[in-house]
């Protein structure tokens, strides 16, 4: 090294240890990330992406997991995601989180990710979970506290907090867009006509319509 | 060409036009598909490949869809996958097809494929068709002999018989495994119990007993 | 539920039964698709999307295949494309689509697919077909209504009217984008000069002088 | 539905609601999952499918995390993962997790994941924290219970507890095989010739040997 | 690092440095590539992996460049394929290669590769490149050495030596299995029937027979 | 052919061949390509595309190889990228290229290519090279002319001169934005903390020091 040390003499020089005959990557354009831009077009990839001279080591920081969600609501849970569209700094990185909260009785109702399997970490508490597959087999179990349980792309599951104290779990994603359709919010929360829904589902007319009240359907 | 000529004088020499220094690829295992060998084991991007030197045409040809399918069922419909399990030239190859026949009053419940994007496109008849987004809005439609609609990958959708006479549709694929999960047989026909449908859907107990003895779940 | 429903009065309500840390993610932001803004830029993924506020059914449903494609052509043929480009719905979801009509005697000549695996699906008539693999086999086939035959993604392949009648077929794309390049006219119908086609190709002046004159390429 | 009641009678005929053609795709070959079996060969998309007859919800369920890992090491920390290879449930569904226990003054030395992205959550303590990107930027931030932080694939980060109190956190990664290497390790812990590491270092011999002696390298 | 040494005496102890509770996966199969093995399925995403303990770093070497390739034959060239069928250290890693060697008249045909686009870097001499995109516009350049051209995937494109003595180049390839596709030979090289061939290309009777003659065609 | 000439007279003639019912595909929008267009959003996929009515074969073609890299420096080489900000018809390809220069002595230090597999191939002179795996294997090499060894994604690599003349390389990766990670630089030539250097590499202050002066970092 000691012969070699002269022929650089500060930080500015760094940049031209290695030669790069067409321009200089490493201060510019070469980029390992795409921190999200909101205000530029989004693509099927994903949002386009911030000046990378912007981005801070905020942008892949999140603290918005630091208090509980609010539970007291229908379902007695909340669910608070970090995907891209919260957490910018996951754009185009293959993966994403969100914490469940589950108080005494709470439920996150049958539901599915459309791009994304779901990898389910139980933190405090105990939780009963199952997913449905194609072949229409069911896979349950009751969680404890460090137990994962992952459920693959696109099938209907659950969450159910198992024991008599609040329940405090993390869902990974494999996606930083994993999207989310909770079934009775399908069936009963717009405005797909009852006939529609009584014709597709085999529910009956009183049912929906029941359903419908509750969760602010129309039609 | 002409002095080129003498230079070959058989199809045996073909392979032999261009020098390949390590293997002859043109007849051995340059491979441009992976016809499913259903005794080989499968892996997360599809089955084994058979053995080139054994592929047939016939392996790339379906004619399962000459006859309609079986429509004198529960819902007045049928549905006929060409997946990669029924229809082996698919593996590997990132599409695939279903046909539906409606009778009519004939429906397809509501359900998601897991894994694809669906393109549906009506030959005969017409339908009444929507598919509902995680956003929770309903794109609903009547389509015509000759339309198309895009279900995006993983979202509720649903068909049905628009007219009174039988309806056909084909349904293609983003991929030769696309999965399929009808709600009502997820909640209703297997044995996932009584209590855990209930907690999760929100709907009854008399519905969900009824429902369940009429698609034969259990528990 | 009963005691649950005084909870939520309204449809407003309802985005707020799932609490949301950090944003609304279901009147928002949260998309499973991506229809094409064709104002905006163009990414190797595709389109970038329209904002999903503008989005309508209207997007994901296209009605141009209702007539048939003009076949008054030196092919006797015509192609219909549905990609992208023509059924915005369509973009960053994998598939896409074209209508194949032949008149007796048409002909839908050598061609590939650079982007997509296709799947050709009869309707009317009969097609004779084949595709070309690496390894320089034929895979020859004549396919009556309702058969199908896969081409596996960029090899050559044709389709004849086999019958004396109009044929129809669907063929669907594993790529919203999948390209299409016809071998005479790659050869014969642009700027490229005439010895370097014949040079590439083996063809004699004569030939190539000829068909240029025919497909309208000059140099 | 009630005149339809009578057309299914018991669970055996529910597979027949559904009219399939070809094949009874309901209880057999759909897969929406690939729960490693390893026995099997493995290819570059991850290990073989297990029969999905035998697979049962214990293989999409991990419990390895319900301890800690031992933290009486050189570095005072421990990584336990809970990849495909430790939990076969994952194979092929794009995603996995590691937990981490630091004890005070623990350290999880400079690494990589050259097949991930890695997604930091603190679950109890607080961790200081760092990536280098390729343009050599430094993002360092400390982390407190709940918060987040992104390391995109393949870039050199760390983790140090930066309280007094032992730290825990959870990685969640977007592969179900990310690989892990550790620089050190890398340089000093394998056979790689002392002169080979000092001229692509620019390490001095004293400090190479002094650390192939702590590692256990040799050469 | 002093009052650590003793916690650590030998390579064997290395691996208990990170503790993992589930499995030694530094030294067992956590695997960063998947080395072709042969005699195992291949399928959809490349060959079985060899068993990581029998691979060594000649798997990963390929030597077959050493040599030009004997361009004694019709087109006075050689490719030259190091595809993973060759080289299996490539199986799974995108990418592959080949030397393309030009004597003075050289022509490598009009072709395309259906699995990958190439990027050629002339070494020595010149060459005259051109490809053909799916819009029919033609991209021609005459090439000195050092220059590169890319080409995308599946279009059709030659090199044609451009000089006066032997032109030397490697194209690189995205995909370890880019296939190749000779029109001529498609064409004229194989059983696909002269009449199918004329109906299909709008080449005459006399031409088709006449080039099915020079390159060992039937039918 | 002969009774067809009639139906098309011009070039112009040439797009309405084929008839497309909803655009004329063949001059618009079918995109085979996506020229980086620099001034445009970039996204996870790459940069946005060029209007292709702008592209030319100059946007295909790369000259910057032409001579050789610049190794008056501290490690006697040259590293001269042609990634997609250097090379904009690379965008969207999967892959790129590097040209390496090494003079007697002079090496390529220990880095990672975050992004991408690499395949180096030697044109002149010999060089050693190895990569170290997750488990901890190292793969070593000397390569002459011609030879050719693969370097798996994200793996710790590097170069070195092995002749007393110079040695050229080229490096081909799988992706056209690789990245670059130079581990002395990420550890000593920016702003990381000389304290958290020497606590996640277990390098000794003195040579934390020694190298930030040399290669510029600071703190």
């Amino acid at each position: 090294m000691e012969n070699q040390q002269h022929k650089i003499v500060s930080k500015g020089a760094l940049k031209h240890i290695l030669t790069f005959n067409s321009s200089d990557i490493l201060n510019e354009r070469m980029m390992d990330f795409c921190v999200a831009d909101f205000k530029a077009p989004e693509g099927p990839a994903g949002y386009s992406c911030k000046n990378p001279a912007n981005v801070t080591v905020d942008d892949f920081v999140f603290s918005g997991f630091r208090m509980a969600g609010n539970t007291t609501n229908i379902i007695n849970a909340a669910v608070s995601p970090a995907f891209a569209t919260q957490y910018p700094g996951l754009n185009g990185l293959g993966l994403s989180i969100a914490r469940l909260d589950l108080a005494p009785g709470g439920v996150i109702p049958m539901h599915t990710h459309p791009g994304a399997s779901e990898l389910l970490l139980v933190v405090q508490g105990s939780i009963v979970t199952a997913f449905i597959s194609s072949a229409n087999e069911v896979y349950l179990k009751k969680l404890k506290r460090g137990d994962l349980m992952v459920f693959p792309q696109g099938l209907l599951h659950f969450q159910i907090n198992a024991g008599g104290r609040k329940a405090i779990a993390f869902a990974s994603f494999s996606s930083p867009n994993p999207g989310l359709q909770i079934t009775d919010f399908a069936f009963f929360a717009n405005n797909l006509p009852s006939t529609l829904v009584e014709k597709t589902t085999f529910l009956d007319d009183a049912t929906v319509k029941k359903l419908k009240a509750v969760l602010g359907g129309t039609g």
